[in-house]
Formats: structure tokens, sequence, C-alpha cells
């Protein structure tokens, strides 16, 4: 397949890579840091272009990994009468591109994305929605020559997803980012934490997370409720309202 | 050294095991749960004894790995001069023992155990306190015979890696609960989200949480935090205040 990618951040650069070591042309790169762009090209044995319109108008599918406010305005600058654009957002609706391109989708991979941490294709699904089943059909045909776990969801499943991600990471990041700084606060290295961060994900690895729920909230335990909050009000107030939301939550689930 | 152990739950259980299998003696194992203190005490070499006051009187060690509000009852029946008597609770203060024994301290091994998964005593930590420098001595010489991480803290240490330990595993833990249950509701298997979880934790092996945040809230993403919002209130209503809590916080921190 012959594919044009805008954007050259972190999603952009994993997915340049993987497509191109799974055979398919890059046909071209755009990006607005011009630099980065065409250092991303050259690592792919593609050519970067200055401007959206000067995009081949034949690629396959043009893949639009940009912030989310700027797909509509990428969308329409790029000129194709057969190619299929899909953006990689998570939180974007399909119809986004309703009027403005005759073939559409979205390709979003359900991962973290950073500079630092290569991203694991092998490992991490990839899903699909279109605004018909051929082209469906193409995103899933690209989707599966990099990954073996594709999925065809609904938008409605997509939102959910979304909302489940930022539970699932950036606010369990939250977390352990509160803990880290307890831990600065108390003169404590934060790596004695973390044999027990990785045991929480070892079970969760072989148990539903709902039945193994365990500390002072799920046991009831109202003296060290206590004695936590106390010490939260004292040496770090920012996260006592988290604290309380959160036990309240745990206790609310499993009162019954 | 010559242990004995007081309590037949998960902690008891991985450090007879633990205990035993470094060459130490275990005197006894006193359990409520007679069946199980039996088996115990059978799988290290031991034996069970069906009162506190058979537990011998000159065992090096008494390890209390039992229910907080039971260690006072269980510190007071035990018969011993020389012995130490050192309970394993990040939350139970160390003077608990204080007019009850003359040797004391804590033996406070960081980590979650379940039945399920054993303790790595390779990987996690163990934080030592006692009422005099010899005790603490001997304490740190069992420690350090089955961990290689072992820590001296003081009370107010203790006190706040407790709380940071209930952020960094079971407050999160909660959270992919909630993803989990999110994934549910829209029939999507929380295996998607798995591998997103795992590379949340491999960026923290290699960063502190706090530089490596990321989504909505940490971008000051409006637009998508209202749709979650919205999401929420529809589908999960019971998720809403603590997204709302945590957005905040996130915002808060990194608004400056």
């Amino acid at each position: 397949m012959k594919i044009s990618i805008i954007g050259s951040g972190n999603v952009a650069s994993a997915l340049a890579k993987s497509i191109n070591q799974s055979g398919h042309t890059i046909d071209a790169i755009f990006g607005r840091d011009r630099k980065k762009a065409s250092d991303l090209a050259q690592s792919v044995n593609s050519k970067a272009v200055d401007r959206l319109s000067d995009l081949p108008d034949n690629s396959d599918i043009y893949l639009l990994a940009v912030k989310d406010d700027a797909i509509v305005e990428v969308a329409s600058a790029i000129r194709t009468e057969t190619g299929i654009l899909a953006h990689t957002s998570g939180a974007t609706p399909i119809n986004i591109f309703e009027g403005i391109q005759k073939n559409y989708g979205v390709f979003y991979p359900l991962q973290t994305f950073s500079a630092e941490l290569e991203a694991n294709f092998e490992e991490l699904p990839i899903c699909i929605s279109a605004n018909n089943s051929e082209n469906e059909a193409k995103l899933k045909e690209l989707a599966a020559s990099i990954c073996p776990n594709v999925y065809s969801i609904s938008e409605e499943q997509r939102k959910g997803l979304h909302v489940a991600a930022v539970f699932a990471n950036n606010f369990s990041n939250f977390l352990f980012s509160a803990a880290f700084d307890i831990c600065n606060r108390e003169a404590l290295n934060f790596d004695m934490l973390k044999p027990l961060i990785r045991q929480t994900l070892r079970k969760i690895e072989i148990a539903d997370p709902e039945k193994i729920q365990t500390g002072p909230a799920r046991r009831g335990d109202e003296s060290t409720i206590s004695l936590h909050m106390k010490w939260l009000e004292k040496h770090a107030p920012e996260y006592s309202q988290l604290y309380e939301v959160l036990t309240e939550a745990i206790i609310k689930k499993y009162e019954n």
C-alpha cells in the first residue's frame, strides 16, 4: 500500500517506522516542524513535503497523526479522490470528515506514545472504524500488516475506550506521581515502591482488578483511613481530597 | 535464628516460606485458623500451636503477621524475656508494644501479598524499626537474610510510605477496576487496555511519573475533558466525581 503521513510527533513516528518495516511505501510525510518531518522521512525512505497540498493525490491511505483540533483543517487541505483519510484520535468522532472527504475512517492505536520508549505494535491494539465497509477493510488490512490485534469498534465503543484509557493510563500515572511526591517529602526513594507497583500489575494480568482490590478502604478499616487522612492534611494536603474521593468510591463499590 | 510466626494468612505464609528457605528455624506457628496454621507449619518444617501461650519463650524473634487491630492482644499473650516482637504492619505505630514487651520493633515488607501470586523477596523492600539499636540490628539481620533491600526507617517515614503505598497500589488498582468496568459496559475486552497499562509501568521504570504525565488534563484539553464528562454522566455516573477530582488535581499540579 502507499501511505501518506501527516504529523511528525510520537504517534506519527511510531506509525511511520512500523509501516515502513512492513514493506509499504510511505509516499510522503508532512509535519509543521520541518526538521522533524524531514528527519522522520529520511528514516523511513520517504520524503517530507512543506505544504499539505504537496502531498500526492494518489496515496491509498492518509494517516492524520495530528492534534485533535487540527484534524478538520488538515482534512480540508488534502486533495485526493480515491485515498482514505483516517485520523488516529481516540476522542474525535468519525463524522468530523463528513462533507470534507469521500473516503474516511479512524485508525486508533491504543497506546501512550513517547519519544523515550518505543511503541510495541506486536502488543498494542489498533481500533478501526470507517465510513463504509470497503474503506474499513482497507484500513484493517494496513493495521493487520503492522499489528496482530486489530479491532473494528463502534463510535460509542471508541468513546468509552478513550475514557477507560484515561483512567488506566493518565490517572494511574498521576497516582504514581502522588506516591512519588509523598516519598520525596519523607526523604524516601520512590524506588522502594516500584516492586509494589510491579506486583499490582502482575495481579491484573491474572485476575480482574475488581476481584483483587485490597487496602484500608476495601477492608472498611476506618482507623487506618483516619490516620492517613490526618497524615495527608498535615504533610500533603493537596492529595487529601483525592484520597477521600477514592476511598469513598471503593467503600461504595464493595458495600453490598 | 529461631523464629516464631503468629498468623497464617498471606503475609505470614510468604514470610514463613522465605525464612525457612534461608536456613532459619521456625520454632512454631500460631494461627486462629488451625487448619491453615498446621498446613503452613508442615510446609516449613515447623509445628503449629493452638494457643499463644504454647509458643516457645526462647525464640529470637516473634513475627506478628496479624490484622492491625489484633496486634496488642497478641503481643500481650506472648511470654518471652529475651525475644523481640515485631509486627509487619505499615500503619501501626511501634509504641503499641510499649509497656507490654521489652524488646520490640517493626518488620514491614512493603508489598501486596496474595495467595495467587508469590511474593518476591529478591525485589520487595523490608522496612525495619526497633526500640533500641541492638534489636534493630537483629531484625535487620533476619531481613537481610531473606531480602537484599532492607531499610531502617523512622516512624514518620513509615506513615508516609504507607499512605504512598495506598496511592500506588490500592488506588491505582481501583482505577484499573474503573477502566475494566467501563470496558464491560461497552462490550469491550479489558485485555485491550493491558498493553497501555504495561507501557505506563515501563515508563515509570525509566522516568519520574511527574515528568511523563500525559492526557487531556495535562494538555488542558477542555473539549476532550467535557466530552468525557458527558460520556461518564450518561454511561458510568459513579465515576464522574473521580474523573473530575483527578482532572482538577492534574490541571492544578501543572498550571504553572
